[in-house]
């Protein structure tokens, strides 16, 4: 409790403690994490996705200093792709970031994507809820496009910004149509190179064809052409954020689109819980049926049927 | 069953019938492809990752070539990131395949990375037992190696293959550095560009270091320079993975191996039936719970256990 207090004063050890209860997602740190829940609810919070190589890292650098100018204080969250067996988060472009870490009005923090399902949509949630809870106004969580956990974490925010870029291969291109429709603001990096306006147009394309969720509640999503060589654009991105805030906090669309989250968050929160206690009980029932398995004298569906018999069975005495 | 018994006589419009049962994971499909399960067995199952970019798809297409050439029927599941919420899978270099497609030796599938969690997982595994039962002998999985489902399917096969290229941007760099400890075999592509060597010789570093999973089984892990362009390395390739199938079959850590595919597919598989049960229910049980977590007068946490209760108590009448 004297931890949330120190956190609401805004000191960065109790913030950066708590953030890590949550990713370690222990349940001693569920109790603190209803309590910072309850309490939270100010900022807006923006998901910033992209696939890799679109320059989100530097885009979220480049918005991050232009809201400062404005005196607002920015919490960012970034999810960092990391090994899913040793663990270890790969910093990568976060390095370039060391300037605002001088700032106290910013808040980073780098988040790794291994763990359990769910684990870490809970963990960033959480994180977003503490820094909310700091004062950050503005917080940011950045995530890679590519893999279903990721693309729904930057959707669980009130402002969905999706990142192009132009020239990337056909591989990332294919990634990147797979996260388009959930933009509520588009923006296309790198837009001092010539072939960017090649994107710009194929984006306004695609979307006057009526693609993507936002046109249903009025919002008619901006495609914004940014260059973090020349600044070009940043000030429309900062603006159509602004406009889009509105939408979020002030209108139907904004409160549905709330309870949509809740509903994600309820979702993922009781996902993890369930999994965790399989987890828990898994090791013991299952030796036996991983050797049938293997043997294949047994089949996946039976067995996992049977799993689930005896874990039930060991749970209600 | 007549199903069955059509795709192990190898008819195509058969194998995908079975193969879309797979992925649409119906409860009705589930007896057939717990009686494939059982049938299958005798296929070398290689997954083949790397980031995107790396060339894998291409790599893969010029290793069902030269296997055909000895004479061995290729099935090759193909992993393809798609959009988690339209759905729709997107080919991209799959097209470059379609010399092979029309050789009856080679069979291709696509699946779409959608879904519920770890179903993707389940289906690929299902897909490749269909394929095995279907004749095929060397049954690749290609998976783009980001996000920890897909680095978990391209490790759940005999033999692992991990695709580097050259002269990759940072962030992909980043993510390259997350799957590497699973190759049982490197493969450096597009080496006819000069600064491949100098991947080749980080890899060989690492190795040197003793990174990675493999060396404590004994096998010494390869790293394969190719060229799509020249056809360079991929003889080398051909015999590693032969050599690497000694290992998987013929080995107490092959089998040891074996037992752990089994343990992640009867998790994934329980997992599936236990998130799957939890979704049918949720809706039932979670709209009041959902508004109270919108309006922050409950926390995730609370909210969860509650939910979870309600579901067990229409369970278990």
């Amino acid at each position: 409790v004297a931890l949330i207090e120190r956190a609401q004063a805004g000191q960065p050890a109790a913030i950066g403690r708590l953030i890590s209860r949550a990713e370690a997602g222990t349940a001693e740190a569920r109790e603190a994490l209803a309590r910072i829940y309850q309490l939270a609810g100010r900022a807006h919070v923006i998901g910033i996705t992209g696939v890799p190589g679109s320059g989100k890292s530097t885009l979220v650098g480049k918005l991050a200093e232009k809201l400062r100018k404005k005196g607002t204080k920015v919490g960012i969250v970034a999810i960092d792709p990391s090994s899913p067996y040793s663990g270890g988060a790969i910093l990568g472009d976060r390095i370039r970031m060391t300037e605002l870490a001088t700032d106290p009005g910013v808040y980073i923090r780098s988040m790794a994507t291994r763990g359990a399902t769910g684990g870490m949509a809970r963990a960033a949630l959480d994180a977003v809820d503490i820094l909310d809870v700091a004062g950050y106004q503005t917080i940011i969580i950045e995530t890679v496009g590519v893999g279903q956990d990721e693309v729904e974490i930057a959707r669980a925010s009130h402002t969905t910004v999706v990142v192009s870029a132009p020239g990337l291969g056909d591989e990332i291109q294919a990634i990147k149509a797979g996260i388009l429709e959930i933009a509520d603001i588009h923006v296309v990096s790198k837009c001092d190179r010539s072939d960017a306006n090649r994107t710009v147009t194929d984006l306004k394309q695609m979307l006057m064809l009526g693609l993507g969720d936002a046109p249903k509640s009025g919002w008619s999503i901006p495609v914004v052409g940014t260059s973090a060589i020349s600044g070009e654009g940043l000030d429309d991105l900062v603006t159509a954020i602004g406009r889009h805030r509105s939408v979020a906090f002030d209108t139907e669309s904004g409160r549905r689109r709330r309870i949509d989250i809740a509903r994600f968050r309820l979702r993922k929160t009781a996902e993890n819980l369930l999994l965790e206690r399989f987890a828990q009980d898994i090791d013991a029932c299952a030796a036996p049926l991983v050797e049938q398995l293997a043997g294949r004298t047994g089949d996946p569906y039976s067995l996992a049927e049977e799993l689930l018999k005896l874990i039930a069975r060991e749970e209600t005495p």
